[in-house]
């Protein structure tokens, strides 16, 4: 039904997150019109520069085609404030907030021993070497708030050493604008249980 | 926030039908771990020879990087029937049904004339010597039910010689399957005025 190159483009790009089948097509078949040539090849040749350019950078691990990223270079940051991510897109969720300026350690992924992932695959010992050299005063951790990401947030908390550096985990709860009355039942059950005593 | 070249691929990447700049940026993270390289470059060398390799069959004006596409040099295939659809996607659509055995025509959109499309662009006179060629005896009218397309329809069936060549349009009206309490009035109104008389 498709040509074999329209159905290798379709295949390429099928499993992308999000995309299914008929979205592959439906991308393929409007990459292939001659007024979106021009878009097509440069985003192959966007695909093909940063696939083999962009690597991590040495002091964060999040992606970026220098050796060190632009917030580890930028020198306004505060070094002594480290935020532990799962994955590059929380660094750029949490840049957007504008509310941050201290530096992010990714670990690209969190621990899950069964898939072989374990301290030194979520870079551990890169992450204890930068607490010590930067004399961070405060880790925040920020994995993701489920089963795997508060193990991880967990067995973090365990091998960093408390006396010299404060560890901190983001609030979890109630999200801002809300409402009680939609919001699951687990995030309210927390948010019970998490609550902070008002003081005058 | 992002790297550069990590920037220029989400930006190649939002703006395809149906990608905003969060997809966008869930596809571009998603490419650049490691583990999804292969996936990557095999993608942006399929956009590229894609894009540089499939152009249109001389017959019907599909997608194919051959001259003729597999359908057109199908021998089973009845050359005297004649679907004229609006986009390649519209052809993928039927050969789906399994239910039509005729031969394609792909206009690349609809009659416009405030964007500059006229006959010549749909290809007309491609369509006028295809149906004189295989001495077509029907030619099925598949463009979409919009404006647009019953414009183009109705244009069509002008131009086509009717003593030789019977004209027909698809069906319209209730979708098999679908709830009359739960469809459009357009398309309500539109089966009520198109209704068939039942025969004994």
């Amino acid at each position: 039904m498709f040509s074999p190159l329209t159905k290798r483009l379709i295949d390429g790009l099928c499993g992308l997150p999000g995309i299914g089948p008929k979205s592959a097509q439906r991308m393929a078949f409007y990459l292939l019109r001659a007024a979106h040539h021009d878009k097509g090849l440069a985003l192959s040749s966007a695909l093909q520069e940063a696939i083999t350019q962009v690597g991590e950078c040495e002091k964060c691990r999040t992606f970026s085609e220098e050796a060190l990223c632009d917030i580890c270079r930028n020198p306004k940051r505060d070094a002594q404030l480290l935020c532990v991510v799962e994955n590059p897109a929380d660094v750029a969720a949490i840049e957007q907030t504008q509310s941050y300026r201290g530096l992010y350690f990714v670990l690209h992924g969190h621990l899950s021993p069964l898939d072989g992932i374990g301290p030194n695959e979520i870079g551990m010992p890169k992450l204890l070497a930068l607490i010590k050299e930067s004399a961070c005063r405060e880790l925040i951790i920020a994995t993701n708030p489920t089963i795997e990401g508060r193990a991880t947030a967990h067995y973090i908390a365990t091998q960093v050493d408390r006396s010299s550096t404060r560890c901190s985990r983001i609030a979890h709860g109630v999200p801002i604008g809300g409402e009680l009355e939609f919001l699951d039942g687990g995030t309210l059950s927390h948010a019970m249980q998490s609550r902070i005593l008002l003081t005058e």
